[in-house]
Parts: structure tokens; C-alpha cells; sequence
């Protein structure tokens, strides 16, 4: 089986791979090559068969027949601008977060085999004018650029899928904590930096109180369900292939404390509070009261508390001194 | 002030143009032209100001840049191709009804002045694993290509108005019947083929029983809500700006009363009852138990009983013999 995963060099892509080389099989076949797809050249993954890179744009037809070849039976698309990116690159967010996953799509219907196409959607599609919880069969009314592009792909997948075209199987991730590496463009990225930077013993700035709420899972866990997504059989998955990933709400309250019980009281005192205006405007349109019905019944899961996702952290990903 | 209706050689194209017409004023302003721009070339509508035709193709950005000046300050999008033939054209629904509801965003955009845009999307995007009634809240889970396509046009619309691109606002058209003139490639076509053609002395076809269920509105209602949406304060239509149109929900014997009560017992005689598996598949997954909240409290309003749809088709369509 030969899989391809478009965003191959970030994070979720990089863990994603790595964790399918140490498996070795997916949905009960040897895994024989990976493909990762990135616009910018991914970090080399050992594993025990062949993982290749690809730089390629995916917002560019022809950059995308070459990620998918007859033989690609999995596709993981997790390559995206992020929302904060998005939100001041409009043109950009359309033609790849938008525009690329057509692409995608297109191309893995021209090779009429109906391949796994697992879609990272966010749970930044769900927000406005929609009563809590949000369940699956809520609305997606999203404020961000990004959102939208997000749920216009769900809407495109499960077409594809209905036709028979792909077996698609949309997630809308929860925000990723602790995100190991540097801030990024996410409008989330102080939500790992609060933890991260305090660990490695760095000052790191929160843009909210300590009752802002929001929902988390973290990156071990988020690779489990990918790859659990991709096992699940079409059928279950019903006239709507798109489902929230499960996650847990907490407060920044909840982060700390969890950060306090498993690294002690020292790092939580690098954390300052200070107000940055275009960061609140995105996170305070967003939702942390779900309902993952669907993707708990299919058998993904959430972490059991923050105190994982800082484990996680410091187990699989804090950089030696 | 300048109005652009795109498929402004359809059905209710044709018949907004005319209300227009008859009204000299939108949004307070005098109507200066209307631009009718369509695939083929409109019929002409008789107006006190000029109202020029276009022919062009929405799927193609150059022929759309053409269509919106400067100055065009209302722009009702209704140009699509149908259900049952977006369903077996499938890139050419991903086209027009997709691809060209963004060039429009795009060139409404461009032009800087955030014009008024309705957008006529339709109660096809509505669908699938979702509770009853479908509120302007509920998923759009739509179960045919056609209802994807315009529930992707209408997160775009959204988008382009949270951003101040555009004034938009989206409308789910009921199932516009009694439509005139000949029977068409949308899967409803029956519904208004079943009223019509006995009206005109001729037999009709009914592929559902008696009990089956849909959301009608009659054209003239259809144009009067168009104008009222576009006169509708931005500020009112607050984080989605897509909602339901009102309609009413009959059966096909509701249907048939109306025609009797209308115009006697004859003409109903012409209807015959004939299973058609390929409209069967589609319209059996369209739902009928709407709340159209978001509408109705913007002065959005619904027919009385079926009895108005057949006298308006009567009195404003029926070629005299
Ligand atoms: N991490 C989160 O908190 C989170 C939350 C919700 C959804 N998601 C989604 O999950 C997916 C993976 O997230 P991640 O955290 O690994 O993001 P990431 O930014 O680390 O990885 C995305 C990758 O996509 C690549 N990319 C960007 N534009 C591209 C283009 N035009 N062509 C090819 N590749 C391109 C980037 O170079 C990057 O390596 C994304 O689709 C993201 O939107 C992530
Ligand atoms: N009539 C209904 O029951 C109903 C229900 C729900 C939604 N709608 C929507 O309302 C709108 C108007 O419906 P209608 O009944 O007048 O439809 P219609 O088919 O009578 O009119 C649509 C017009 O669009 C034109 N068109 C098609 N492709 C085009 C292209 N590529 N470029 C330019 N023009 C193109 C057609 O030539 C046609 O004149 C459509 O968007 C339709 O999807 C209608």
C-alpha cells in the first residue's frame, strides 16, 4: 500500500509518518512507500520501506498529478495556510486551502480507484450563529477566512465520496497542544507557546484570560485518530463524512494547572498576560462546546486531561538541552 | 444605481427583471439600468430604463469581469445549472455553480465599492443526517452535487460579506412552482409539470405518490422576496448571511386540491402516476419541515395555500390558446 500525506512536512504530517513507519501497516496491509508532499522539503523520516519527499504546491493542477499515482491508496491531506494566514492572505487561503483540496480530489478521481482520502478540516468551520453544543449535524458558520475555505472542502469531500469518486472522511481537528517547534501563523499558536516556551525556559506571552475557554487535543492522540479514521469502513461513516475529532475543553486555567502538576510550579511563573487585539478578535469567535458523536461511535478518542498533552510533550518532543 | 442579473434569461431572471421594471426603484434608489447577462441570449424585458443583455459564461473570470462595472450597485447571482444535470455533468456543476459564484465574489470584489449581492442558493443544500425542522442553523449536508456546489457558493458569500468585499446574502429558494413554459432538467420539474401541463390541456406525469412532501413557493412570492432581501440593512442579516426562503409544505395531493378548488375537476384528470427510479433517487432525499426564521423576521413571506400558486400561474404565465 502506498500512502500519500500532502503537508508531509509539518507537524501533524512529520508525527503522522513517523507513527505509520512504526506500525508498519494500514487497514490491514503492509505499508510498501510514503509519500510526503510539502511546498517546502520535509524533514526525512526513517521507517522500514521507502518514504519519499515531493515539493510541490498543491494549489497547482499539475504539481498535483505527481503526488498521486495509480497506486496511491491512501491519501492524507493535511496541507493548509493556517487561519491567521489565511485571514491576511485571502487570494492565497482560497487557492490553497480551497482550491487545493479540489485539485486533490480531482486527481484522486482520475485514478478511478476510489482511494482513502482523509481531510484535515478544523474545528474553526464551526462558530456564529449556532447554538451550543455544536454536534455534527450543526452548521458550519465559520468567522475566519480559513474556516471557510475548511468547510467548503468538507462539502466538496463528501460529494466526491457520495459519487463514489474517493472514500472521503472528514476531521475537524481540535487545536494541537503542546505544538512542539517555533510559534507559527495559527491564531491558536499562544495556546502551545504557553506551554512549550515555560518548559524550555522561556518567557511566553497569553493573549487571553484565564477563563478563556477552548478545545485541545494533543498531537499523539491526534495521530491515533488519523490513523484509526483511516481504518474505519465507508459505510459507517453515513451521509456526512465530515465529524469533529474529539478533544477535551479546558480553560487557560485548566492548561496551568496541568503544566504546574506535571512540571512543577517554576515554569508557569515564565507565563505574562498581555493583550494582543488581532489574535482575540479570531480565538473569541471560536467554539469549545462540542458534541463528537460520530467520531467517538467510529472509535477515535480524546486525551484523558491536559496533563497528557504535557507529558506528551515533554516525552516525545521537548528538544534535549 | 445599476443591477446585474445573472441567468437573467431564466425563469425568475426574467421575472424580477420585470418586477424591476414595474417598480423604477431598489433600496430607495432609482433604477438606471439593468443588465440581463446569461449562457444565452435573454429574452427582452420592456422597462422606462434601458435594460441591456450579455451573453456570456460565468465559468469563464473574463467574460464575468464584463458583466460588473464600476457602478453596478446590485447583483442578484441566480445563473446555475440545475439538479438533475449538475448530477451527470459533474465538472460542469463544479464550473458553473461553484467556480462561477467565486468569479463573481472575486469581480464584485475587485470593483471595491462592496456591492449588494443575493445570491440564490436553494433548499438542495439541505439534506442528509440532520433533524427536523432544518433550521437557518442546521448543517448543510446535501446528498446531490448541485446542493454542494450552492452550499459551497453560500460559505463563500458569507466570507466576501464578513470581509466588507460585498454586501451578500444568500436565499434557499423553495422549489419555484407553477413554473411556466416547458419541463427542464431539475429534478423538481415534475412539481410544476403536474399543474401546468393539465392547465394547458395537455397529460403530465407524477414519478411520486400522493403523500410525497416538498417546499413550494409560488414565482411571484420567489421575486418579491429577491427584492426585499436586497433592500435588507447588511447590519440585519448579522454572522450568516444565507438563510431559508419561506415556503410551504404540501403534499402532491395538496397539490392537486389546489388545482381542482382553482380550476375545477378536469384538468387533474390529465395527471398520471409513473415511477421514475432516476427522479425518484433524488428527490426522496430532499426534505420538506423547514423554520425559515432568519427570512420570515426580515419581512421574507411564504404564499398563502397552493390556490395562489395555480392562480398566479393563471393569471401571469398561462399562454392564451
Ligand atoms: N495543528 C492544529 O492545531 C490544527 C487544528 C485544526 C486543523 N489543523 C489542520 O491540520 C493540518 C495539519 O496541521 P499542522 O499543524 O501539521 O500544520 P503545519 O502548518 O505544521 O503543516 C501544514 C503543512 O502544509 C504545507 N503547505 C502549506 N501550503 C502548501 C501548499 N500550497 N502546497 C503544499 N504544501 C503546503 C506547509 O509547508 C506545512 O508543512 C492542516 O490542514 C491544518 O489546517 C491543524
Ligand atoms: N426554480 C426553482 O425551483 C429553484 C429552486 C431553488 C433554487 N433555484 C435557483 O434559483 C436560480 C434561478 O432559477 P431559475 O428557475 O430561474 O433557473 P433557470 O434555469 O430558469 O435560469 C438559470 C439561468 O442560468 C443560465 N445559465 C446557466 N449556465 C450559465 C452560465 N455558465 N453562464 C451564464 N448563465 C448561465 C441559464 O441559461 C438560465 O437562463 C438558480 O440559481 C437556481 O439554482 C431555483
Amino acid at each position: 500500500m502506498k500512502i500519500l500525506i500532502t503537508g508531509g512536512g509539518g507537524l501533524v504530517g512529520q508525527k503522522l509518518a513517523r507513527r505509520l513507519a512504526e506500525r508498519g501497516t494500514l487497514r490491514g496491509a503492509a505499508i510498501d512507500e510514503i509519500v510526503l508532499a510539502d511546498i517546502v522539503e520535509p524533514a526525512p523520516v526513517d521507517a522500514p520501506f521507502p518514504v519519499s519527499t515531493r515539493v510541490g504546491n498543491i494549489a497547482e493542477p499539475a504539481e498535483v498529478a505527481g503526488m498521486i499515482d495509480d497506486d496511491t491508496t491512501v491519501i492524507y491531506h493535511l496541507a493548509a495556510i493556517l487561519s491567521g494566514h489565511a485571514e491576511v492572505e485571502f487570494d492565497h487561503g482560497i487557492a490553497v486551502n480551497l482550491m487545493g483540496t479540489l485539485h486533490l480530489l480531482q486527481r484522486a478521481r482520475e485514478i478511478g480507484t476510489a482511494p482513502v482520502f482523509v481531510y484535515a478540516s478544523s474545528i474553526a468551520t464551526l462558530g456564529g450563529e449556532v447554538p451550543d453544543p455544536i454536534e455534527d449535524w450543526t452548521a458550519t458558520n465559520p468567522q475566519t477566512s480559513y474556516g471557510t475555505q475548511k468547510a467548503a472542502g468538507e462539502l466538496l469531500l463528501n460529494d466526491f465520496s457520495r459519487k463514489g469518486f474517493v472514500q472521503g472522511r472528514g476531521v475537524r481537528l481540535p487545536t494541537i497542544s503542546v505544538r512542539p517547534g517555533k510559534p507559527n501563523r495559527a491564531a491558536s499558536s499562544f495556546m502551545s507557546s504557553i506551554i512549550r516556551e515555560p518548559l524550555n525556559g522561556q518567557e511566553a506571552i497569553c493573549p487571553v484570560g484565564l477563563d478563556f475557554q477552548h478545545y485541545y487535543l494533543s498531537p499523539r492522540m491526534c495521530v491515533e485518530n488519523l490513523v484509526r479514521v483511516a481504518e474505519v469502513e465507508q459505510e459507517a461513516l453515513g451521509m456526512n463524512v465530515n465529524m469533529t475529532m474529539p478533544g477535551l475543553t479546558h480553560t487557560i486555567g485548566d492548561l496551568i494547572d496541568a503544566l504546574r502538576d506535571v512540571a512543577g510550579p517554576e515554569p508557569a511563573q515564565r507565563i505574562r498576560f498581555e493583550s494582543q487585539p488581532e489574535i482575540e478578535k479570531i480565538v473569541m469567535g471560536w467554539r469549545y462546546a462540542f458534541n463528537p458523536a460520530k467520531a467517538l461511535a467510529l472509535g477515535l478518542a480524546a486525551d484523558n486531561s491536559f496533563r497528557d498533552n504535557v507529558r506528551y510533550y515533554l516525552e516525545d518532543d521537548k528538544p534535549s538541552p
